[in-house]
């Protein structure tokens, strides 16, 4: 069983890797940290994560040839465990670790979470380390034939081998102490190897096993829909979709894709649609650039996350925000429906709209988007009748915009309808 | 929209197709018929089902080569409608179709429900004849491509021909006139040819325009978990299994396809796990037997279908339903999970055991339902932990078993732990 | 066994379809043979092939509705065997079917062919017909459930029932009677229902048993390579891609079907290219036109079905063959590869070029092909190395180009090199 | 192209595996070549081949949980090049490689050959052992990603980085200054990784590099019948199966595989049965046994492979060959049709039986080979007719039995036909 009062809400936090890419170092986070405490975390942001490869040397330095440069030199313990590379994350000399920078982020009021490969390192195995607290070695519970698509440093790990869980157990027991609150797991959630399901137990049960609360957040997409329950008995987030970038065809699939797994978003349990590409990203991808998002499409995104409540992680440098985007993201209608909404639905929807709905459960708020996924204007209505159908009536109640002028992108009616854009949307509070 | 108080609960009645094949007649629709209105209407038991082929001639009388006879005779209107062959029901004579046997049905406090295979009779589109209101013909709608992979009598429509709707029209008017509550619609659930949502959505469009409430039954399975909020949009009840029989290993797969579609009982929509065949059937098929399910088994059955709330169609020759049959169809604490529960909650699940809950929405029971899936017996636990995680506490909450000693498999213990059988349950209700 | 002497060389012919879809008739046909004993004869091109729907009423009048009218009128005798459609084939009228126009083409010195679907007419089955030399009818031996994916006109046979073949045999006793040369088979060649194998067997055993030399050709591809030696013992040809029309496309990936048969080119086996697109094609599709190769593609197309030892099979209007296209059927040096060559042979090959070979099995003449497949002008060499690994040495030999100036695109060069324009091909000859 | 002298007729030799797995040691080599000089090489037989992980350390010491201990040391020089592994082969010490024992082998007359894994040692990667005659590294040319799935020693090539061509190139330079006459090349028959084509063309150049003359044999199976034309221009021997064992549902199912190739046994290009799991086999796998085909059975497969001109390579162990066993090696009749045939022919086939033939290119005797593969005895025919249809007449020549009455299972009879036991054959040659 999952622990039982971690991520009742969507965890809210800002990412890495649309930005920085596995390049990212300590400076960089401590400013984007320093920069959600000051404006964001009033709002209800609170994670801060690092993304891949934060133990590897020399990342990034051959971009043009690798994403990920095999066979490389990694920092790593003697019991194959990584640890933070120096070159980076200079408070991690003398085998620290993550604690110090762990610490700076707790210092100001918010959480500390990384990203890790499932698996344990090629070298490790290669090179035959013990593997703490069990007899056996780096290489017995390796699994050679078990490998990451598209990463070289690790190798599956061959769940019937005695000492494949105590390996995980020592994963966890040292980020519990390093002061972790957040894993993501990459290569994982699509569940594409025979080990899938025995991994993800085994990640959950060191969780469970390591003393310190912490959100378990599976990656990457799309998630299989016939594992559903099996995820929500494991991890608190998984990914949906791969990779979600800045462009419209991808925006618009997620409407299929929170379609699909709408009934599943439930107190510890948020189906996850990615990061929020916003603001300036793909610096260390080699191509920095505004969000290739028009603002209509930006308040598309984030209308149809928060309608569905998925976890909120910026993608952006925040440092560098403007304050367009930074209104983006403390929209105080939109982020009450993602603390206090409920279950998502979908109300009705063809190939070019949709219209969603979700209910606050402490004030009986009805929150409505309505989305037009086309390529010509079109006016959309509130389905009153769908709504009935799902118990609610908008009788008597008020009806306000969560957006002012500055994002609206449709043209309100007086009688309650909207004409909307092409791509655009409105998100609709009714108490 | 579907009809907003149809099937708020799962509907409940009896279905001839599990022991009269193709072959049922007026006389032995009565005596069910009858028979549930003394005995089970008490309980809830309402529909009375006629299944495949009630206009076939000679259906059944050349059982050993074709269940469903290829080119024959079939009773059709004008208009390429479909009636009851006046062999089997003399009281549809002089064109009054199903109207009589609803009536008398409805008299006795029951409703009255029929299957229909998708689509138009392949003899109207080689006979030209003419859609009721309509000015196209048969031979114009019909798909010569689009046929069904086991049942030779129709041709499946064409969505984009100009007429094709006006058929299904034509049918549900003809129906709601004759006063039928309840179709099961064949060879479209499974949604394996290009025009099956248009299908669905052309029967779903016909029944809201035929002016009679009827609850749209979806078969057969299995249904795609993709289209899952289709399904739910258009249909109250969709078949989650290919045809079900009386055997373990049915039994057994029907936890994992359970497990799928949890999250997807609600009010109006019920994934259907198929007839239960208890009782005696088979007699059509050649074969007339006891159900092959052991009384454990049979318990097992009832015990999974109430917890998950699967609409519940007896596929047994009421008329010969033994006491110790009549019991498992007749329980109370089941029957009021079924409906006054909500949506059913996997707790824990492996390869040989299953744990389930409900939650009574009226007086706020606890129902549990634990299996031993296994071939050795085994101790099961009321999974406290679990239900905690899903904000329920058994803590000061007496508990009772649903079935007394007649019926129980398992060993109940002081300490709360049940020792179960190989294929046994327990269905505990707390309070 | 398949019949001794029949397609000892490649069948070459007129086909039908390319110009006239379903509609050609009597009229049209003699011309075309008219044309062929003129002008074609003397150069080995034989077969008069009546393409698909001769049987069928109003055939082509709702073209933009349908290519093939289904549950339309068909004209049939008693027995459920389809014959001329008098509407078309009026010397068919009084029971004669193709007998007199066989008969017309034969005295012209010519063979006469007819294309057919495989399986019984629907409205056969629908009707109970009797079966021909049988006690059984027609709804008895015909598959509800397997039908042609593209054309509403035939039921498939149930080779399980007694009578399927009785049916067989009594079409190509007629056939035979009318003096039938060659048979077309349709919906047959690609073996995607499960009777496919059985099928084709009882059309080898129906021909075999017939009295009368015929050749079996199958329809439409692409075959199944896995099936290879099966088409061998049963037919003359089988189409090794879907239908062919007039885009590079089409006939550059016909380098790679060809690659994969190859080795299946013997004396009584060919693997078929299908139609050559040439001269005027496509008016009753509604698109009457000259071919949509170039002067350049079309001879690349005849050099590679003449290596190739394809079947040649013309889809032109005849009548109004230009003289350069006449050019392109009755060049000798191809022809005599085509009548005298073995089983080619692909000697190299990349993405964007390759080099055939054959070789004369009375003269011992070396038979070259050239193709440049790709966008850019490219140098060629006759790959020398590759020759002496198949046992051929050009060494004292002379080389002929097998067209003159007016169809050849590349320019030769005195080192016995050929540099070939864009989809561009040489054909030579060593001796 | 491929050199053009080589593997004329079908490779004959020895292999290590079947016996020895991954164990064999140069005495064991030596001991099987001494006895191929003395006993089979009269016959034909040739090369002695050491199959896989001759430069494992402690190859086969965990045998219960490894077949290949993963991560373990290998013999491999400066250039990520593997060598002999010293424990197992002495005469390797001090560079030596597979010289000393090749020497030995080609002192007997016969040539010598060795298994390699496509790719480079991983080890290679993870050290970054520079390429010889390169300025590349190991880690530079290995795809991480690109993984044998049952054999931990490797990583494939990358084939856009330079250097990749260069490593094999070095393999093979190495591999004729060993003397070696003969390469299989294990992990890339199927292609089932992107890399196939690419890396079989390397190995092709490399090989054509190299001065020496080898033959180039590819597993393991099932080879790709689509890439037939592949195949054939780059390697000798291709594996149509699987490793092949001694049971006899992988003997019959080699029918369906021989039919699917038979056009594709040519000079020089031989699909690929497996070695013949005869005498002795098994003592390395923990369970050495002889062989589980019946007397009855082995003859069949001897049958078969000979008809079909497939390679032979014994498996058992020879030093412990009996005579009966010898016999089946030595058949002269047999192996006459293996050095004199050509193309072999099915003749005719069913669920239960097969008829091959092949025709000798020196002497014009046809070989016919009767099969019965079903589980009754039954009477077999030579097949005239089908004879007939392949331009092979019978008339007039002498029949007589390949085999004497020690081997033969079934009965001739006077007519010239013969009944066959289950799982029977005969060898006719006829003259």
């Amino acid at each position: 069983m999952k622990q039982e009062h971690c991520a009742n809400t969507p965890p809210m936090g800002w990412n890495s890797y649309d930005y920085y890419d596995t390049t990212v170092n300590e400076e960089q986070v401590k400013a984007n940290a320093d920069y959600m405490a000051a404006h964001l975390k009033a709002f209800g942001w609170e994670y801060v994560v690092v993304d891949i490869e934060w133990y590897a040397y020399d990342a990034g330095s051959i971009r043009e040839r690798y994403q990920y440069i095999p066979f490389w030199k990694v920092e790593m313990d003697a019991y194959g465990r990584l640890l933070p590379c120096p070159q980076r994350f200079p408070s991690a000399e003398g085998g620290k670790g993550f604690a110090p920078l762990a610490d700076y982020v707790h210092a100001l009021g918010l959480k500390f979470g990384i990203h890790i490969m499932r698996g344990i390192p090629r070298e490790a195995a290669h090179r035959h380390l013990p593997v703490y607290g069990s007899s056996v070695k780096a290489n017995e519970i390796a699994d050679p034939s078990n490998i990451c698509a598209w990463n070289p440093d690790m190798y599956g790990l061959n769940p019937a081998c005695e000492g494949a869980q105590a390996y995980y157990d020592s994963l966890f027991a040292l980020y519990a102490e390093w002061g972790v609150d957040f894993i993501k797991c990459d290569d994982i959630c699509r569940m594409d190897m025979p080990s899938a399901r025995a991994e993800i137990a085994m990640l959950h049960r060191a969780m469970a096993r390591c003393g310190r609360e912490m959100v378990l957040s599976l990656s990457p997409g799309p998630a299989k829909i016939e594992e559903a329950w099996y995820y929500a008995q494991h991890a608190n987030m998984w990914r949906i979709t791969d990779d979600f970038w800045d462009h419209w065809d991808s925006l618009k699939d997620m409407f299929d894709r929170c379609e699909l797994w709408q009934r599943h978003v439930s107190p510890g349990c948020f189906p996850d649609c990615d990061m929020l590409p916003l603001g300036k990203i793909g610096k260390a991808f080699g191509n920095e650039r505004d969000t290739g998002f028009t603002r209509t499409e930006q308040v598309t995104m984030m209308n149809l996350w928060c309608i569905f409540r998925a976890p909120l992680m910026v993608g952006a440098e925040l440092t560098k925000l403007d304050d367009w985007t930074t209104g983006l993201l403390t929209n105080e209608t939109l982020l009450k429906c993602v603390q206090n909404g409920g279950t998502p639905k979908l109300l009705c929807r063809d190939e070019e709209s949709a219209v969603w709905m979700n209910e606050d459960s402490v004030d009986g708020s009805i929150y409505l988007a309505l989305f037009n996924l086309g390529e010509q204007e079109r006016r959309l209505f509130p389905e009153a009748a769908a709504l009935l159908a799902n118990g609610v009536s908008l009788m008597g109640k008020k009806m306000r915009s969560a957006w002012d002028g500055a994002y609206e992108a449709g043209k309100m009616r007086h009688d309650v309808s909207v004409v909307l854009p092409p791509h655009g949307s409105v998100f609709w509070v009714w108490r």
